[in-house]
């Protein structure tokens, strides 16, 4: 009997396909492709699956503990951690693709000079189709990348080419923070967590990219906002749980901060009357950061899964293994 | 008799005055400053200098023909070069200040990923304070600057900044147009402009920082653009007269090229009535991108004065002297 492999995707291209099916033959998988709107066909063929690769948590809890991978193509996989009654096989594995470093270092890239350069002050006047020196209004200070203390809240893959890009343009120095404090490629230097708040006075730019854990939630909360320095800008691309995100609101208002760049927050989509819609200085984005509609962040997925499909067949450990205790 | 010198800037702090007193100490000069609005008095004292430093045509149009050397702060010289008149004494030296290349670098990048990232099409949502995906709008493409096969016009301190910022983010290829089409560090490859049309069908993101001349006026105009592929974007940091404007925005309205965003355009201010307003995918800002607020371009711009200030004094070349004929 063969092995099978369910597809659930709706980015694939009929390449994309070939070359899923070509890594399944090679391994004796057989591979069947379903979009999100087929996912009742996909469920029928679940029982006789044991890899799945899909961003669905609804799909993944109708799969009966037959299962034993669940290849995610999202890179926070935070659904599956927080409740591990997800997987009916208790041992099924978790991968997480982290190949969205180039499109979310882009996005930060993008934003961090959105509010460095005060570009958020040109709106109003420009919607009114007036220049702001027609109204008035002089030009605000701008600063450069090349002026900034930058401190990157996680130093994975997005952590990484963020930190890689800021160095490229001159940023003055650029500090890691992860779990463990390791030396990691492209950072100056990287530190404990733990010793994260002796750091916030010193740090104009703070960029948060950490996944979402109960370890991870509120990190950034009202005393740790409050130990910024007024000309500190925030930015979150990781999960909107790590912030106090009425402190964050409040902190805007009352120019405690110069400004902020949100591209999560809690909850997705944010509610109509939600503080942060009018708050001070503050860019809201979709979650669109890691938008899969960047064709670079789809090849990645797909090489991905192929690889780790030859690893899973050869009994190798997988790229992007997630500890589900950890949650990342 | 000592030897004058009349600083008209309003950008100057104490440090930066000392910094040129010292430097004119040291070659055997005076020095004395004016801001813009203490103009009459500046004038004034006019015939008694050799050299100005200030960015105001309107002064220097005053001053009398024992003036040596207008050290002009700006980097676009063209009010100086359309009109010969303007310079009582038709041997003064010009010199432009090409320090702007790390701030209109950033701009560029800035501008470059909104308009890749689709920032445009957030826009009207989120200012409802509604998520795109409530309005039943789905995320549209976007490209990364890995993916790009980037024309510069102008390979000077803007193009250079630029195009090094471009390919330490990965870009697929930096392609440089200039008069004489010589290597410049930076670029792949530089050809004269002369041989532009046929680069400009495989161009998918031109970016324009020419200064204001007779050769550059209207140089991408409707003909050129009619070149450029459907996923083009067009951005423009140089002089706003280089592109045939309503050209510009019959291809955008009509989706015959994919966006653009101008920091210059003509006239300045755009006229409440302009087209450009209202033109599909556009970014429009009030010209900033060399925005004098930023302290790494005062400091530079400073720098550059004095260093050039010995040079005058010692009779040695200038740095930035401008061929008046040429117009850069």
């Amino acid at each position: 009997m063969n092995r099978n492999v369910c597809v659930v995707q709706d980015f694939l291209t009929e390449e994309h396909k070939a070359k899923i099916r070509d890594a399944a033959a090679q391994t004796g998988f057989s591979v069947r492709f379903f979009t999100a709107e087929e996912q009742e066909a996909a469920k029928a063929f679940l029982p006789e699956c044991e890899v799945l690769y899909a961003q669905l948590p609804d799909l993944l809890r109708a799969a009966p503990a037959t299962l034993k991978w669940y290849a995610c193509s999202a890179a926070g996989v935070d659904p599956y951690c927080a409740d591990p009654s997800i997987f009916r096989n208790p041992d099924c594995l978790l991968t997480s693709a982290n190949v969205y470093g180039v499109t979310i270092a882009e996005h930060v890239i993008m934003v961090t000079l959105m509010l460095l350069r005060r570009m958020t002050d040109y709106q109003e006047p420009l919607q009114k189709h007036q220049w702001p020196s027609a109204l008035g209004m002089s030009l605000p200070p701008i600063r450069s990348i090349r002026d900034g203390a930058f401190t990157i809240l996680g130093t994975g893959n997005i952590g990484r080419n963020v930190a890689a890009r800021l160095h490229s343009m001159g940023a003055a120095s650029v500090t890691g923070f992860s779990r463990g404090g390791w030396p990691v490629e492209d950072f100056d230097a990287v530190f404990p967590i733990a010793e994260l708040d002796k750091h916030l006075p010193e740090t104009t730019f703070l960029i948060m990219a950490l996944p979402g854990t109960p370890d991870t939630f509120h990190l950034l909360d009202r005393r740790r906002i409050a130990l910024l320095p007024k000309e500190a800008y925030v930015v979150n691309v990781g999960r909107g749980s790590a912030i106090e995100q009425n402190a964050l609101a409040d902190a805007l208002n009352s120019g405690a901060i110069a400004g902020a760049a949100l591209d999560v927050m809690t909850p997705e989509p944010l509610p109509v009357d939600d503080p942060l819609w009018d708050a001070k200085n503050l860019i809201l984005t979709p979650h669109v950061s890691g938008n899969m509609t960047l064709g670079y962040t789809r090849e990645e997925n797909v090489r991905l899964f192929c690889e780790n499909l030859s690893r899973y067949a050869e009994g190798q450990s997988l790229k992007g293994l997630v500890d589900r205790t950890r949650g990342y």
